[in-house]
């Protein structure tokens, strides 16, 4: 696709699961272009050659917008590199989501800050599920924060990465399901605490992730307890005023999602269930993501999107 | 393998997922053998034929002792008619679980009765991961009953069944996950309640079924609320005390089980993780089964050894 | 997306995988608009209603083009009306394309004849693979007629259809592999063999579908009998001087293609491996296609577009 | 199980997927024990402790018979060492499958030489499936080797070993096929022509394997050219003739096999489809094993209980 004027954008570390989702999405965008993109691994993708990182922090200048896919821990040192050369960065690691210097790229929250970001933290995948599925709620101070709000979540592989690892092997994966992490030991979970009690006041979470054999998609179980009973249709109702002007959330009536809504796209999908037989009341949440796009690469073009002034969806099938 | 004076058994609905399960393993059991079988859509099943189940009816008095594999509804009234011929029954359909007509075939907890039985309701596969699992921490007087027990269980197609449904063809289940009957609406629930509240008192239990994209298996997740803190060691105590001796149930040591530890073989498999971070003490469970074989045809026959004073593990993989 | 003067075009039999993925493909053309859509099973489906066939019977004059996905059989008549009643049909099933009241759709061979089509017989998945696979060698005229040209093809379950079929249940699909219609059995040979034999003269085609557990894709692997030896880097020339302008077409160097190179895209990719250790010269042509796409409803949309004077690839990601 | 007088065996490289399988099996033979077993990756399995290579071979005396599933390259100068000390060797990897020191261990064809050989040569996965679906119709003399005999198989990823390789993840092999060693590049194939050509003269055999997206299983599709046509009916008795004594082999009537007839079993399972609309006869026979089974460990067993006088089938599931 020929693009006038297009705005020059880097991808460092393009060779995983969610660099390649992300160079996809951007070859797609009317409004970018690929200025360079890093791998240590691979020198070719899709088209594009790829070059190590030591020679990617010689070209910042290059680059309007940089999206760091660097790993954990790698990429903070990097970011600030990129700042500093005057690129703004959207940063698809851990290393900022629960520092100041960024904001957190959960567009649907912090749309409004996205316009001056210098840098911005894209929210985990799991966070982005389990937090955008919650916050009505606790926003119209229906949640008992005396009791724990319970997150059962499970992921599609690709959420692990693309490394070689034996536990990762399709004769280990296949036919398998696992739960990890258990016992809050994730490193999700002070993100998703953070943004919840940002909003709730301090409540306890308990989130329990598991390894799905599926490639791609998160489904997030959320046992929400509540201060008064909602029907199925005030439940609804919640979500519906909250998101109904969102063009990537996607509320189901009287259904709950399933990974088929949601992969491949930008979108959380979002259905409740009023729980029965308790004594006292609670909603069960489920919200589905794709891992890699609304979880990753998507949302990360949706923040550059508005970091940019383009349409929020451009480049976003949602 | 000759079978010298073995006990003639009979197999009502062995067509599906469950009773080919139990044709196998009864072939390879050394105590038995296979009087007839029925099935309303096959004729032939691995060596044997298959007789429509009105054939069936005319012959109680070859078996010593029938299983029926039959559709929930149609169960209850053609176990009735083989107890009054003089057959025993173990009765595989939730007709009977929650009925004082039968002994609940959770083997572990009911095996005294076992031998007296003349008609046993085989516990449904959710409930079997689910009681067993948190039975030790109820025993011991630990689980707090103000606060809801959450079960977030996943299981393999395999429990849903055979018959031709749009909803598990490949092409919709493959790369899918999906929770179901969520909002505590699973069959299910009570059976798990009744268990668990006739140690614990009346209790609050949230259960919550997922479909997962395997063949066979189910893994219960369960978060349960404690009167005090349980180191991970003190909470691994309790089930190996309780276990120690069981057979069919292992206790993993600072691990949690996945559904390759079980599948294909009469095993529940647990491990647990202490909730790090929250206000009040929680613990996590998790437990493992084959639902086809713990969580049906090898409790089955689990169930019928000790009915038959057999050894207890005779014909099961442990 | 606002479309301005689009052509309004029709679905018949839009519920199934191919209707699905049709209905997809055509929401994001910017050239046409839906007129109206079929089914008998199902009412709504991604934001469309859907109305039954005899009511669509009635509304020919609102569509320019309608595309039938009507099963093998009950489409021809269908065609024959619509066609009457004055649309230009594109007709997914099997009943057109070895007649001469159609043009084949093959959009790379005959292209030339689709403005003036007013029925086309959209090909079957498995001739696409492999006839588009083999042609060039035929037309270079290296191909040994007096020695049979194997096939041996591998679908994903979505070839098969979504009516609950008990074979297609994934607790049978997954984690097997099957031929089937071996010997020559199906449908799809004649197809293959009037296109191949149109350029090369008669030959004998040996063709062996198998099964896959995956939801989508089809892969030939063709060993096609040489009049002389072909290196590789020969036979890549014959294939790239043949399909260098084609945009739905990728020919491989030094590689064989996979599903994972074509999964929903609109095209085929190619890649050859001449035989080693053989006294008479022989190549292995792998091809590899999306069923969906470059084999139902993605060619469907590139021939309509061909049809109708849009660019060939309009709507389609190649 | 309690072994009295039970033959000491040791296994070599037990923590693969072969050896794994082979240890299960080992673990549930009634006439061995196992004496010790190796691995350089881990400690435990399966309840038994592992030794490294460099401890096991100060062992040989232990052992009256040693499995090697050492990788290829690894394992012949390690049974040399093993002959020496004066243990009798069943070697799994592809060393000695074309050495003369060897005896070549397809049980069903080399059965008579097992008893007193010293060293045998375990044949490959593909091999196994290929040459025994393959040499009754070269007894019969009814292969036309004039023109070549084309084998496109598939097997499970167990076949590709448990190293961590980023193309065996998960994310890489789900949802895909694909071809590989394609134009007879792969090692297996001089294996097979040796076996072939053994009975029915010199023949041009074409080979290509290809990776499957399931955990185990091998499916071979062979295109046999006839020197006569053979109905189905005389095709069959041909296989029926040949193997119907033969406990680990079932020939199907009417009905090709798939993988679940034979995972977990040792067992080919053997059908037969006689090729319409060609102008000289053909025939395609479908072959499938358990690579890990019949096509691996479970061989080797089935080889060991004739080498050592048990019953053939002891141990094993046929």
């Amino acid at each position: 696709m020929y693009k006038n004027a297009a705005t020059p954008v880097a991808v460092l570390g393009a060779s995983g699961y969610v660099g390649r989702e992300l160079l996809g999405l951007l070859d797609g965008h009317p409004d970018v272009t690929l200025a360079f993109a890093s791998s240590e691994s691979e020198s070719r993708l899709d088209g594009h050659d790829l070059i190590p990182l030591a020679e990617a922090e010689a070209r910042w200048d290059e680059a309007r917008l940089v999206f760091s896919c660097l790993p954990h821990g790698v990429s903070a040192p990097v970011v600030a590199r990129a700042e500093a050369a005057g690129a703004r960065v959207v940063d698809l690691s851990a290393d900022l989501r629960l520092s100041d210097r960024a904001v957190y790229g959960l567009t649907e929250v912090y749309r409004h800050a996205l316009p001056e970001a210098d840098v911005v933290a894209n929210p985990g995948c799991y966070p982005t599920a389990s937090v955008l599925s919650v916050l009505p709620f606790a926003r119209s101070g229906v949640i008992d924060v005396t009791r724990p709000l319970i997150i059962d979540a499970a992921s599609g592989v690709s959420g692990a990465g693309r490394s070689p690892r034996r536990d990762l092997l399709f004769g280990e994966v296949a036919e398998d399901f696992r739960a990890y992490s258990a016992g809050n030991e994730h490193r999700h979970l002070p993100e998703i605490t953070r943004q919840l009690s940002a909003v709730a006041g301090a409540l306890d979470v308990v989130f329990t992730p598991h390894l799905l054999p599926v490639r791609r998609g998160i489904l997030a179980t959320i046992h929400v307890p509540l201060t008064r009973e909602l029907s199925r249709g005030e439940a609804e109702a919640i979500l519906l005023e909250a998101y109904t002007h969102e063009p990537c959330i996607r509320v189901l009536r009287d259904a709950l999602p399933t990974l088929k809504d949601v992969i491949y796209r930008n979108r959380l999908a979002l259905g409740v269930a009023p729980v029965k037989h308790v004594s006292r009341p609670m909603l069960t949440v489920v919200g589905a993501i794709d891992n890699l796009v609304k979880g990753a690469a998507g949302q990360a073009v949706q923040n550059m999107n508005v970091m940019c002034g383009f349409p929020e969806t451009r480049g976003l099938s949602c």
